[in-house]
This record gives C-alpha cells, structure tokens and sequence, in this order.
C-alpha cells in the first residue's frame, strides 16, 4: 500500500525558488546584504545551529553563520578534534567535538551543516531527520539515486527543512543572468550556454570510482541550465572525450572522460548547450551565455580586481582570474547559508530543495547513458526505475518484468509525487502532511 | 568504365590550404598587405580578369582586383547594364555588358568572378571550364550535391583553377585562431565552438525552399569548425527550433527552425560545438573560441572604433558592432580575392578549393538528416549516395538496391577519389592529369 | 622652551605604511582574509573597543570589528540612541549610548573608532589621548590645519596609536597598482594619473563653508598620489571651475569650483595629473593609471558582476558600476578596519598615519592656493606656516614679521619634526619618547 | 602700407571643419566609404595630381589617391628614383621623376601632394602656390612660425587650396569622440584628456635640434585638444621631464625632455591634460577621454584583431596593438586624402586648413615656453610676436622697443587676420580677394 502512496502526491516544481532570494535592485546586492542585516529587527529567539566538518568548506559556512542575524552557532565537529577547536574558539562557538553525532544528537541544536566528504552525506541527513534537525547539506545528497530519494523523504517525512548547497545558484554573476531572464530583459530565452572547466585535472585515484564526469563536474551545469531555464528539461544528448591525462581512458564510462559536451532540451525549443574540461591552464572557468528574443547576457570569469597590466610582451589583466571553487564562489557560498539561515529565522521556503538536487543527479546520470549509447536519452528513462516500497526504502528495477505488482513509475519530472513526499515547506501550503494522508487513506 | 574511373584518383584534404595564407607576424596583417603590395616586384604580363554580378559584393571584389598588383579587370557584367557601366567607369574598367556569357567568353580574359546569384553558380562555373577560364565562386558552388561535383570535375578536368568564396577563413578574426592553433598557442585542441546570429530572419519567401538553416546559414560555421580542425569530421549531431516567426514553422525539414545547434566530432576526440540563430536583435554575432591543452584562444565581434560611452543608464561600446556579412567581412572580402589574384600570378594553389566547398555542403546535408531524425549522422552517409557515371555526370542513389554495377560508394573524406578528380594545383604535383590518366588506362 | 622641543623630533614618511599590509600574493586577497583569520591563534586577551557613530559607515566598521579575531566590540554610541540600541542588538555589543563620552571614559575599551560627523573629529581625538584610547578616525582629522597638528599631537605625546582611514589605499584595485610600484611590475614610475568623479554634486549647503573642492574631494586623490609615488611631493599646480550647478560660481575660492585639475611633481621628476569632478552622470568614476619604464598598469571602475549585456541599442555592462563610496568601497572599509585591529592586537604599527591624514590637508590647502594665484605653489609654503607654541598649542602664522621669538618653520615634509612629536610606533623604535625627551632637555 | 593690410581681413575660426567630414551615421563609416565611391557619379573632367616623396607615408597616399573617384595621379617624385618608378608601375601612374620640382611644375598637375621630409614642405608649398597647384603638405608646413604663416599666405594669396595632414582628426576613434560631442551625447564638455607615448625613444640625433617634445611629439595631442573643444585656447601650463635615455638630459629646452604634461585652458572652463611619453614599453598608445554634463566616452588603442588568449601566466589581447603611427592611423592616413581627392572633385573647403597647422604650433611654442619659465603662458604672447611686412615676408619681433612703425600685434586666435591672409575657400565666400583687396586699398 506504501508502494501507491506516493502516486497521489503532488509535487510542484521548484525550480525557480532561489531566484526569489535574487535582490529586486541588483545593484550593489552582495554589499547592501551586510548593511540590510543591521536594520532588520532580530527579535525573535535566536535559531541555534550546528556545523559538521570544519574543512575549508565548513569554515566558510560557519564564518557566514556566524554573521547572519538571528543565527547562533553552539557546537561543531570535526573528525580532527584540533581543527573543530580552533574553529570554535574562531567563531566563539561554545562546544565543539569529534563526533558528527553529538551535533545531531546535540538537544540546543536546531539546525545542523553537513559540511563532511559526500560517502557521509545520506546517512548524516537521515540522521538529522530522525532527530527532528533540520538540515544544510553540501551537494550531493548521496551518491546513488535510491539512496537520495531516501534521504529527501526522511527529511519530508520528519518536518524537517532541507536544503542542498547548488552554490552557483547564488553567484552573483550567474543570478544576474537568471534576474535578466525573470525580468524579460533579454525577452523570451531561445538558447542557454553554459562552460565549466577546472583548473587542473583531479588525480587518478580521485576519478577512478569518483562517478565520472557527468556526475561529479557537469552536474553542476546541468542544473544551472535548469535553474536558468525555469522549467524541467526533457531529454539529453552527451558526449565525451579524453585529451589530458590518457591513463584514465581505461576507466569504466564517463570516467574515461576528461572532456564532455551536452545538449539538454527543454520545453518550448529551448535548447541548452554545456561544455566541460577538467584542465583550463588559465584557471578556473565558470561562464554563462543567454540569448532571447531581444537580447543576449552573457558573464565572464571573475578577477581579484579590475587592474590591466600593459607589457612588452602582452596587454590584460593584471590577475589571473579567481583559481577554484573557493575563492570564485566565496561569496555564492556565504549568501547560500545567508539564505537559509532566513528561511529558519523567518521559517520560510528554502531556495534550494532536495528535489533540485535529485533532479541534478537525474540529469547526471542520463548524460552519463547518453554519452555511453550515443543517443539522446530521456531523463524519464531515469527517474522511471526508481522504486518506493516505502518512502525511504528505495531501489533501482532495471528491468521491467521484474517490477513489482502494482508499481506505476514516475513518467517525468512533473510527476515525482510518485517517489518523492511533499517537503514540509510544501507541506505548510498544502496543510498537513498528515492531514492529506488521513484524506488520501479515507481516515 | 568511367564509374571505376574515380576509384583511383587521390585526393589530399586542403584545409589547411588558407592558412598558408595567413601572414607569419600576425601584426598588423591588414595593414601590411597594401604596403607588400608595392614593394614586391609586377612585372610579369599582367592576368586579365572579369567579374560577373556588380551587387554590392561584386563590387567589393572589384575594388580588390584594382588594387591587387599584376591583375587588371578588363570586363564586367550585370543584367541591370547601368550597374555595369557604374562600376566599370568608377574602376577604370573598358567593357560592360549585360550578358555574363560575353564576359566567360571574352578572349582576353583569363579568370572570371562569379559574383551572380546562387541559382546561377553551377552552370556559370561549367561555361567557364568550358572556356578555359579560371573560376573565382562565391559560396556555394551549387545548391545540390551531385551538381557540386559536376562543377568541381568540370574545372579540373578542364585544368582551370577553381576558388571559393569562403569568406570567414579569411577574416582578421577566425584567421588568428587558425594562427594560434597551428603555432600550438593554446596547445593541441580539445574543443572548437563557434557562434553565429544574424541580426534579423529572413523573409518567408526566402526561407521556403531555402534549403533549411543548416544549408543557407550554418554552413560558414561547419566550414569553420573544420577549418580550425584542420582535419575531416566524422559524424555529426544536430538539432533545431523555432523561436521568432512562428510563421515559417510549417515549413518542410529544417525550412522550420530559426535556431540550432550541432556537435561535430573530429577525430582524436575534439568536438565542435556551433549554435546558429536567426535573429540576435544586438546586431551579427560570429565569434570562435578554442579551448587547448595549455590555453584558450576566443574571438569578439567587430566594433567600428574602439570608443566606449558612459552614460546614466548604461556603460558600453559607443556603437553597435558591424550589422551584417558586408560590413563585418569587408576585409575578408577583400583578402580572399587578393589571395586568388596573387594563386593565379603565381600560379600556386588556390587557398580554398572546390573540395571545401564539397565537404562545407556534405556537412550541412548531414546536420539537416540529424535534426530530422534525431541522431547521430555520419558524414559518409552523404557522400555514399553519389554516383558519377562521368566526372560530371553525377546523381544522388539513395536506395542501395538499385545501385548501378560496378557503383563503389565513396566511404570518407579520405576517398573522395572515387568522385572527385584532382584539381589542377594537385595535378601539377602529381604530374599532368592527361598523364596520369593515360597511366590509369594503360594507353 | 616647549616651542624648541619640537624641532629636534625626527620624523620618518610614513607614506608606504599601508602597503606593508598588501598581500604577497594578491590573487585572492580579499577573499583569504576571513579565511586567514581563523587559521591564526586568538591566544591574547581580546582587545577591547568601543564606537562612536551608528551610521552607515560606523556600522560597516562594526562588521568588520566583530569579525576581527581578538577584537571585541564593547560598547557603541549614536546621538540618536535608537539606532545604537539596533546596532548593538545586531552585532552582540552589550553596551550602548547616546553620548560619545561614555564610550571615550568607559574603563573597559582600549580603543575608540571614531566614526562621527567631521567637525567633532579633532575634539575627540584629544579627548581619546586624554583618557588613554587608541583612535581609528575617519578622515579628516579636523577641518582646520593648526587643529589637525594638535590632535595628532595630543596622540603622539599620550602614546596612544592614532590610524586615519584613508580607505582608498585599502581598495584592492589602488593596492594592486601600489603592489605592481613596489614589485617593479612596469619598472619606474614615469607617470601618475588618477580621476574622481563623484556621482552628483552635493546641494549648496553642503558646498558652501565645506572648504572647497581641494579639501573636500581633491583630497583623496591627491593623497593617492602620494602613496603610489611612495615618496613626498615638492609642488602643485591646480586649476578648477564651474559646469553644473552655477549658484555656485559665488562661492568664496575653491567651493566656486565643480571641477579641478592637479599636476603635482614629485622627486626624480614624476608627475601626477589629477583631475576631479562633482558630477558623472554614469555613476561614480574612480581610477588610476601608472605609466613605468616598463609598462603600464591601470585599474577601471567596480561593477557588482561580470554580465554583459546585448540588446537592440546597445552592448555593454548589464549593471552600473557602483554608485558611491560605501558600497565602492565597502571592501575597503571593511579591511582598514581589519588592519588596524590587528595593528592592536599585536601591537605593531598602524598602516595610515596622522602624518599621512596631516599631509593630505596641506596638499589640499595648496592646490586651493595654487587655483587661486594661477601659479605653482610649494607644499612648504603652506606647512611652514604653522607655529606650535606646545605641541598641542598651534597656530597659522600668515605674516613673517610677526613670527615668535625662536619660531623656526618646518620646511618640508621630510622636516615635520619642528612641529610634530613622534608617535607611539616611532617611539618604540626611538626608545620611550619620555627617555628622548629626558635626553633633550638633559634630565 | 601693406603691413597694415593684414589688419582689416578676418579669419573665421575653422577648428571644426574637419568634423564636417564626419559621417552621419557613423556604424561603418570606414566600410561604407569604397562603397559609396562606387554610387557617386564620377562624371566631371578628372582631377589630375602629382606626388612627392615615395616613402612608406607617399605610398599611403598614393594608394588612396588611386581609389579615390575623379582624382587620377599623373607624375610621382622621390630621389632615389628606383622608389619613385616602382610606386608609379604600382599604381599605373605614368610618369616619375627624381626631381619634386618636375612634379610642381608639371603643366597637367592641378594638386600636389607633399610627402617630403619636414624641411623641405615650406619651399615646396611656396613653389606650388607660384605654379597655382593646389598643396596637400603633410604636418608640419614649416618649422619654424614666420616661414608657417608665409607659407599659409603664399597659397592664401595665390588662391590655391592649402591642406595640412594632421591625421589623427580622420582617425575613426578620435572621430567618434568629435562626433560624440557635436552630438551632445554627453552633452556638454567639461574635461578633455588625451594621452600620447609612442613606443620607443627616438636616438639622441633625432632629439637633438629637433625642436623638442612639445614640438615634434606634444602637438598633435594639443591639436587634438583644439579639434575635441571646438573653439580656440586661451593659455597653457606644461612642465617635462627625463626619465629614459638620460643622454638628453642636456639638451636645451624641452629637447631634455621624454615625457610631459599640459593643462590648456578653453574658453567656458573647459580644461585639457595631455600627458605624452616617448616609451611605452607595450606600443604605441593613443587615447582620448572626453567627460561632460550628461556621460563620458573614452578610446582605446586599435589591436589588429579581437581575438583574446588565456594562458597559464595571463590573459589579454592575442596580440600586441598596432605598433606605430602607420599601421594605427593607416586609415586616418587613407582617409584625409579621400577628404582632400573630394574637395578638390567637388572645390569644397577643405577640411584641415594652414591655421589648424599654425594654431598647432604656436600651442606647442607656448607649451616650450611654459615649461622653461614654470608658469601659464598666453598663446597671444607667441602669436603677437609674429610681424608679417608682406603677406609672405614676415619674422618674429622678440623686443617690442624694436617693433617697426604702425605694428599691429594678433591679441588672439580671433585676430589672425593681422597676419594671416583669408584662404580661397574663405575667399570664395566672402568674394574676390582680389576684389576685397581692391575695396580696401580703395582702388
């Protein structure tokens, strides 16, 4: 019975929803923010927070933490108890510990920031939600399909928020772009663009096992082309290629790849071209292209400053631009955990859900058979295997004659109430979770 | 007999041939050329020259065979003869006439430009063999296959040089991207994209029975993207929409889409990606970008002065970039036609030969088979429809049951030997065709 | 006898100072801080500060305080004590205040930020060195030349540290230019240009009895100047007048003008142009260039993103750049005010001195003089004016017949020590200015 | 009597006259020029001219002349013959010479060209007002400011049409900026700011005696100035400086100098900075900058293509900007010849008069004078220096005790008629000269 439950939920896309986090006036956004904070009133009961992993990714998070108003952070961990230290004493944290669980488990805690290696991930959101924290958890959700539906259903299941780290989505320079296209001022988008490449390509050790391009690279493009699109794509074309580091073409799939092209299609004619390269000798590479019915937008790389140099040999910037993740995305990553630091304080919607995550795995994943099949493939040939029994026991059926009675697959991404329950912000709109199930199951 | 005929002759991929074009200090190339052009010696007899079409473009080429050193126009032609006779007085040139049969016959003539519409390329190239003439085309040499090689055999058989007009290999722009690759800039390629919009679609009329978007438009850029390979593509992926006159929806194959998008793949795993659009309302977009092992090498588009203006509500270039082909490509116009005066004074190697202009039109009929059928397409599935009873007695077979005796198809652009015969630069090389011919059938 | 005691104190240019704090590696500068921040022990008691003025500036500087390691922000006053109460609500400061005195006595703060209106500067400088505070002042130190000695003075004999924020030089685009000087990234200086156009002018009121062009604007400028050439300047030609708002060409001398140009000339032949104005229609235009013997290198205005847009009528930037000072320069802000915490924190010396504050007004009151006489004048000819009976008793003296008894004018800048004692960081490298001055007068 | 004659003659400011040539619309003025020749009927007797000097800058010219329509050049000069046969087979000019005279005195000859070196151009544009050959002289008419003005006189008085070469005014990006302010786009000037450097000091021969830098380098910028503020200046304030080859250091005057700056004031308040080089280690750099009462707009250098590289060490410009002043003003150069070809087709005015090259030099004059006495100089104290007995017999009067009877200095730039006799195309519109002459001497 569990098995058809999940067929009459409703699940409404959401894909726009960090865009309603985008400033109204786009001028000076980053700076005013800072200056905003001050004038708001803080006077409710501070939200209390914990932050797990006290890497450089977790020190980010805990110094934005620790400037939104309304916002406390009482306890981090790290598995290197002398890094969670100093970022307590940093930060003026009262608690810090080696073990993830007392930050779950921690009865102050109202939140928790999954900052740990992704293998960690599911399990610790799961967790969270059995104790009823919500969660902020760094991209990806789990490694594997089944396991990410899980995850998102214990969150939904629990009442508890959950918003995944897309950290482009608030990049002021990609935001501009999707600003551009919420206000029509490029008219109505024929063509999105989107280019990635990495400074330097990850060991071998890294690739190999690591998921392959698609999923640990590209994902992160193929949601920001359905984050600007505003809609849900249909299908995918892929294709890869190796050029740098040959050992790796012996790798099983699109670990092969060093190099990969897509076209996603979205509705309407809509088509969006991507293209990766895990090595640009010029650094980090992250751009964006728009065009629509009457005007193009376009970003470029982000430099330290605005200084041009004038050589003998060469005319240009002064600067190589921003190097990684880090420092490109340095201020996306602060205005991220800004975000839901808000939805807490204000107990609103968060601007990036689980369902963003899992459908960027979807396309991942997709990309990944196309590459393999040299065909288009459909993103419902994905979603399509993923099997509920219960919400959070999940699995993959390859093969139809062995579905189980009664199954009914999800045909698309308008159709994920057959998997996926209702987010409890979702759930607010909707009345109660409980509620609905009562009416659905005729109690 | 003749069908086997083919089967022997060698042909060598020339895509590189413009290239050796490309001046070794890319500095000041432009500039330079009026400069060189007086120091270097004219005193051979000098070549005698016509021009059929005096539109806008045949003018261009006029005004560059006046300048080029060793090169004199002798006759025009236009069937509106007072265009004729304008042009002919504003050059210096002594005869005009309507009838562009007059200028292929003229005695004194050596070379002729053919600067007509399209419809009338083929049969004027032919009239041309016919008369011994050298032939300068502009693109494309026919609008269908099989007429393309009759075209092309007519000229070497005939031994008379045949150029076509392929503008952008010859742009300051593109040219410099060609330069970086050759000199390993940027490293060995990985990726080639190219990008072209015209500033507005076209009429209906012109649309419906055009050809589709792949053969009137993106074209110049599969050309280009072969050009910055420098080897022969493989296959191809294609796909297109329409975004902006719902109007020409209706209309067959790809007459109904205004935008698309292609993945060419090269060998040795570089892909190109192009995107093609009818309309971008900010004026003719035509940029390149190559991404290699050691840098990246990017094209803008071409702005009448390098003026920025700074206002209240915008900061930017004062003027817009150059609106369309004429504007844009004006030098390259001009350089293309200095290189063909300075092939024939020489008489070396036509920089872009008919088999460019071939390949150009398989790449283009291989994208408008792709987008119809929604899959990859390889090349050789175009060319393998042509059967040349005689060299320029060529059809299309699209049904290998009916194939005539003796049909071997052409498998590659490696083999084009068995259609096409080697032109008259390659014959030198290879020693006279008449020769080589007598060798072939043991006279 | 105290008249003489100033003359025998040597003072040593303190114009590089701020340089000192640039990052070795520039890449990434601004954004390692917060990074950097938390990786460094926090092991000493924090230091304690307190800060006068809850308007948009003194909050920008309560951020960066509270974000500082070892700094704690203790207690805040605004006249309006609302906005106090909001600021320390805000930023956890568990004490606030209407009276900027209450801060200045508190027993607990060990330093003071002084972030009130202009003309309560230089009282409450004095009434900091009186009570033993460190001061961080908002520039200017007092709008009066005899006033501006006194307060630092008052600094310097109550060893306390005084920093002046001249927050360009803390802009990562003007240190990127000061670090490419230092590093002899385009050899030696030949040239110096910057330009400053401020987004609309000020109403009338603000113009009138503000002290002209040179004082209230030019004054940035010219003190950049003199940190990119690293070294003092000798003279000034200047030369203003009026283009937007005519009411005020009644004005006395330089507040008659909207618009002025610099050239100073500095050792060795270098000269810096300068030119200014009350009005730029496309926001606010801050920029400087540096021409070397070996190149040049040039920084552009500040943008809030990278996108660029394309439409119908024009291409260029999709934003403004940013419109003022604050969010300009909220970087800027916020590192200064980094920097002199931790100038505090480890005792060390403060990158911007009273004497670079004290120079910056007597470069401004001689381009007033030059403006006015149409000649060029020596920046002695202003500073050797100034007479102080005690270090905290000065005064202008216009007419050399009435000079003291003793009177002995400082005649350069490299000879300030007639009329300045030396401050707190100087005089830990002298030894304790109490032994120096025990030595002096031969206790 | 006839030193009064002067006196009553008036002069109409003709600083603008060149922006007259200045398309309408300026999107492709450079391309849409050799188009438009094409249209315009060409059916008057043709205009048959004569060039002296076939070095690189006679070239130029002479490859514009021989496009230009209704202009047809007949003899070329240069004394190394062989240069001066090879240009005339070049162009099909039919006859050459080695000796300029041939050239002037050439019965079919109705204008000259005078691409001679800077010594020569006074005599040789004596010599073609004496033959009534209408002169294009390249800058400078003279060296020297009495031999100017006798050489402006002898073609004003001889009724032939005297053009001078300041090409930067034909430059499409200084134009753009001219057209910008006639325009009002940024609606009224407050600020010009030019900047020259050219790449490399000349040698220490070429330095020496060659006038200095104000002289030789600083007067096209000041020119520029005049061009940009279209009116006459009022006075100057330049000072210099070596900081290159220290070889120079004694030379007299501005020779000593590499590098200088100028403020010239305009009437209204408008103020120009022109600060010149002569190393700029990264080419030859050429900028204007233009603020007014409603936007900027600024130029850049001129790069040879767009392409834009991205290396492991910068990323910039592909390639290097044009280098010097041939290949960067090579259109400039082409198109103030069309501009005189059109004046001489059409007996229109032409666009750069002998006063733009006087005013030229009596700018640079002042600015020698002010940088030697360190103090604003008036351009009516070089001007009213100048004594003319005759039309073409004039000299300088340094001791006004020494000044002969009934002399009448020019006060200003409006009062040139003191010296200056009115040119033919201002005789054209004002009547006769002749007749005029006749009126005033009361024949």
């Amino acid at each position: 019975m569990m098995a058809r439950f999940g067929c009459v939920l409703v699940w409404l896309v959401a894909v726009n929803s960090a865009a309603a986090f985008a400033p109204t006036t786009t001028q000076n956004a980053a700076r005013s923010l800072a200056l905003r904070m001050t004038t708001e009133s803080a006077a409710k009961d501070p939200v209390k927070v914990g932050v797990i992993g006290c890497g450089r990714i977790g020190i980010v998070h805990l110094g934005a933490i620790n400037k939104a108003p309304g916002v406390i952070p009482v306890i981090v961990s790290n598995p290197t108890i002398s890094k969670a230290e100093n970022a307590a004493k940093t930060f003026g944290v009262p608690k810090f510990t080696s073990d993830a669980m007392e930050v779950i488990t921690d009865p102050e805690v109202d939140a928790v920031w999954i900052c740990s290696p992704s293998q960690y991930h599911a399990d610790q959101i799961k967790a969270c939600a059995a104790n009823g924290k919500h969660v902020f958890c760094e991209k990806p959700i789990a490694t594997d399909l089944a396991e990410t539906v899980e995850a998102i259903n214990a969150c939904n299941e629990a009442g508890v928020k959950l918003m995944i780290g897309l950290q482009r989505r608030f990049d002021p320079n990609f935001l501009r772009v999707k600003t551009a296209i919420q206000n029509k001022e490029v008219g109505n988008t024929i063509i999105i663009k989107t280019c990635s490449r990495d400074p330097s390509p990850p060991p071998y050790e890294y690739v190999k096992g690591g998921g392959g391009i698609f999923n640990d690279m590209a994902v992160h493009d193929l949601d920001m082309t359905r984050f600007l699109a505003g809609e849900d794509p249909i299908e995918i074309l892929a294709v890869g290629s190796c050029h740098i580091d040959k050992s790796i073409e012996d790798l099983p799939g699109s670990e092969a790849f060093d190099t990969a092209s897509c076209i996603v299609r979205y509705p309407g004619g809509v088509n969006a071209m991507v293209d990766v390269c895990r090595q640009s000798s010029y650094g980090y590479d992250q751009r964006a292209e728009v065009l629509g019915t009457s005007g193009m937008i376009a970003t470029d790389n982000v430099y330290p400053n605005t200084a041009k140099i004038y050589k003998k040999d060469f005319t240009g910037n002064a600067d190589m631009p921003f190097d990684f993740f880090l420092s490109r995305y340095f201020e996306a990553y602060v205005t991220e955990t800004e975000a839901f630091c808000k939805s807490l304080v204000e107990d609103s919607a968060v601007p990036c859900t689980g369902i963003d995550g899992l459908v960027a795995l979807v396309m991942s994943l997709a990309a990944d058979k196309s590459a393999a099949e040299g065909r288009w493939v459909k993103f419902s040939e994905i979603i399509e295997q993923v099997y509920c029994a219960k919400p959070t026991e999940c699995s993959l059926l390859a093969n139809s004659d062995m579905f189980p009675e009664g199954f009914k697959p999800t045909k698309s991404f308008d159709d994920l109430g057959n998997i996926v329950v209702p987010d409890v912000d979702k759930q607010k709109k909707e009345g109660s979770f409980i509620n609905k199930l009562k009416q659905m199951v005729g109690i």
